[in-house]
């Protein structure tokens, strides 16, 4: 990979708007030339590295633009590992805008989305994984997703893999050691031993890639469907389970335009609640349609809240969604009770179902025993506890490739298995290495870069 | 004014919302010691002043909160003039919450809006109109706008009140030689001296005072009325004037229903758009109340804007709207010309208005000729020239002060005419020293305090 750095990138850090200070970073070889250029106060080649400095930025006519706190950082200790200045301004949106004009016109480019922990990546002040995990602290909105970014970010993730990866170069070496002998028609000395340590990768692999499920539903939040037949309260079921939190509701519309997702946190924990179309038995085409998405969001899900309206009970669909459910949590949910507080219709419907499945009596509209729902749910989940150094694999990127690895080294599990020769077992091992390698970024493409950094926000 | 410090504040001083990073910054006596609680890294105690330090923010059950950048200021070099200490973390809202939270329950209270500012101004790190241009540095939207409050921010206008204290000290100490004579019935020796300071003071209080007129519309726009029969176009006037700039367009509703202002800054300055209730002979009591009101908004303009829709020409009411425009600047805006382009009814108007009033044809709607009728509006604003030392008056409270002090002031100057004892003249000396004294904030009261800091942000 060629990445040149010669230039010096400048954005404003700090969140967009107006506040009490804002923090513009500067990075790159030319960063204290440009902002002495501008800088009226102590003369930054006198600056240690590490100090601030309280001075004036004058604008590109020497006019005062405003008082600033100014930061240095020296190569190499600096977030990208260039010189680094940060100034931090008055908040006003009026001088973030100019301040960025100033130093642009005196020979700074704007960043990019990401470009700052993407230079912090090439010059290797952390690995891909910790550059992509920076993005995921950022955008964490609760304790778990937040561990698991911070976890992954200090180097947690990044020290399994690096574990992995020695012992697939012991692997190798073994290999080259038998090709050695090759000629001298000695095969290995011990291939159990050689066996053993392919089966320890194997299963460390393993357990990285099986940490996707929960991994997934901790930062992207654990998918739950909201299905029933039309009219069965679903959509208020919705508004009822997000009232509490609204302040950290986000809309998602669905690519769909019958499904609506909305996040919110729940005892610390992050749902994705996924709003259905009515499950009813039609001919009409368009509504045939919607309801297979119905069916697709099931899939999705971990947890399955299917909403009856009491009034009506009409459980004619059950065995349909029950085949669909196997292997996800169900719960079933007896809806407007203010209407009908029917506990026959409970007794009936917990009658059809498989044994344990949790049957809770409520009304979304009146939201009574709303809060008990909310608590089932929570239980319900079952997410790992995460401490601060918990390693969950939560990209899909990671997933895939360690899918790759896994299937790699389990072929030269079979190779070994079935006698294969150490040169043939020696591509399946620099593949897997080789998918590993993708993740901490050693190999990788400006393609696969910029897909990633393209998802950063501008400033960091 | 007693206002103790003993405890210690935090807020974010960032902007609202998710961004790279985000700034909390820790103030008060216990600033080093709490923020300790919560560090993992070198010791604060050991830390120099104005230096950076990274390390890990953990919560209260001693988890990783976030990697931090640590900056500490130790008193009295700090812009609270207290101990401070400001923590860069990652910009996440959860972030952010967490660390105010931790910070929280380790001893810290949250600030109130502007009670860092308070507090600099309480330990004397600067006045009280310094403290007030820092909110107004923040949220100028003009190159004029900051200018005139960085200059405040700054001390230039206190280095003026603090010329004019010099002045009035000297005059009271004169005066106080006259009293201790007095006994001797010794007169003043030299009154024309006294006389010729006092007239001097008068000018300059005049001089401040004049100056918010212009420091006013600086600050907060300036006021141009768009005013016209019903349907001459004027809300679609106001939307072309608004189109280019519309990112910094705000909506600022009326405290009535039927006048809308709107802000955008034309050619660097800040103008203030107020469109109003069409006029026209009525004898609807409701539509009158609307009128007058329009009457009101041209009182409150420094420019009016006539819109006359060309297919109609009606200039019935044309003597009422000049006989209240007077002492205005009045531009004809001759609408709709994409319908009728009658150059005839250009002239006839020309003729019924008072000479030299400028008279624009234009089309709101196809926004033709719009860009010449913005050219001509920022002519005909002609507010001086602002550099980053110039000094406006641009707040209200300031005017008022200044306008008691410029009154007593010409009451000592009566008095020296009329030849008054010098301890009469006093009085009016002191009484003008105590509202230049309520700009600089050496006299003041809570109530005063808490009503200007209530205007800031959280955070500054």
């Amino acid at each position: 990979m060629i990445y040149l750095n010669n230039d010096t990138i400048c954005a404003v850090s700090t969140p967009q708007g107006r506040g009490g200070i804002a923090v513009i970073r500067v990075s790159g070889p030319q960063a204290l030339d440009i902002v002495q250029q501008r800088w009226q106060g102590m003369p930054l080649t006198g600056m240690k590295t590490h100090t601030v400095h309280l001075g004036q930025l004058l604008d590109s006519k020497g006019e005062i633009l405003d008082q600033v706190i100014l930061t240095i950082y020296r190569t190499p200790n600096s977030f990208t590992g260039e010189d680094v200045v940060e100034l931090a301004c008055h908040g006003s949106t009026w001088i973030q805008q100019q301040v960025i004009q100033t130093l642009i016109d005196t020979g700074c480019r704007h960043a990019t989305a990401g470009e700052f922990t993407r230079r912090a990546f090439a010059n290797g002040r952390m690995d891909l994984s910790q550059a992509e995990a920076v993005a995921d602290v950022i955008e964490a909105q609760s304790r778990a997703a937040h561990h698991v970014a911070m976890s992954q970010m200090r180097g947690r993730y990044s020290d399994e893999l690096k574990g992995l990866r020695d012992k697939l170069l012991h692997f190798t070496a073994l290999m080259e050691l038998e090709l050695d002998f090759s000629e001298e028609d000695v095969t290995f000395a011990d291939r159990g031993e050689v066996t053993a340590l392919a089966r320890d990768i194997h299963a460390l692999i393993s357990r990285l890639a099986d940490s996707y499920r929960d991994g997934n539903a901790i930062r992207n939040g654990v998918p739950v469907a909201i299905v029933g037949q039309t009219n069965a309260g679903k959509s208020t079921l919705l508004n009822a389970l997000l009232r509490d939190d609204r302040a950290l509701v986000s809309d998602i519309h669905g690519t769909t335009r019958d499904t609506i997702e909305d996040t919110v946190v729940m005892g610390g924990t992050l749902f994705r609640f996924i709003d259905t179309a009515g499950i009813r038995q039609s001919s009409d085409t368009v509504e045939r349609m919607g309801i297979e998405r119905t069916w697709q969001a099931i899939d999705k899900s971990n947890i399955v809240l299917w909403v009856v309206d009491v009034t009506s009970a009409d459980t004619s669909m059950i065995h349909d969604i029950l085949d669909r459910c196997e292997g996800k949590r169900l719960i079933a949910v007896l809806n407007k009770t203010d209407l009908d507080d029917d506990v026959a219709a409970r007794s009936e419907l917990s009658d059809l179902l498989p044994e344990g499945t949790p049957v809770v009596a409520i009304s979304a509209k009146s939201e009574a025993d709303v809060e008990a729902l909310r608590s089932l749910i929570v239980e319900t989940v079952a997410l790992p506890e995460v401490d601060s150094d918990a390693v969950f694999v939560t990209n899909a990127r990671h997933y895939q490739a360690l899918t790759h690895a896994r299937d790699a080294i389990a072929r030269a599990i079979d190779g070994l298995d079935s006698g294969l020769s150490g040169d043939l077992l020696d591509q399946d091992i620099r593949e897997c290495l080789h998918w590993l390698g993708e993740i901490t970024g050693e190999i990788t493409t400006d393609n696969i870069l910029g897909e990633i950094f393209a998802h950063f926000c501008i400033g960091k």
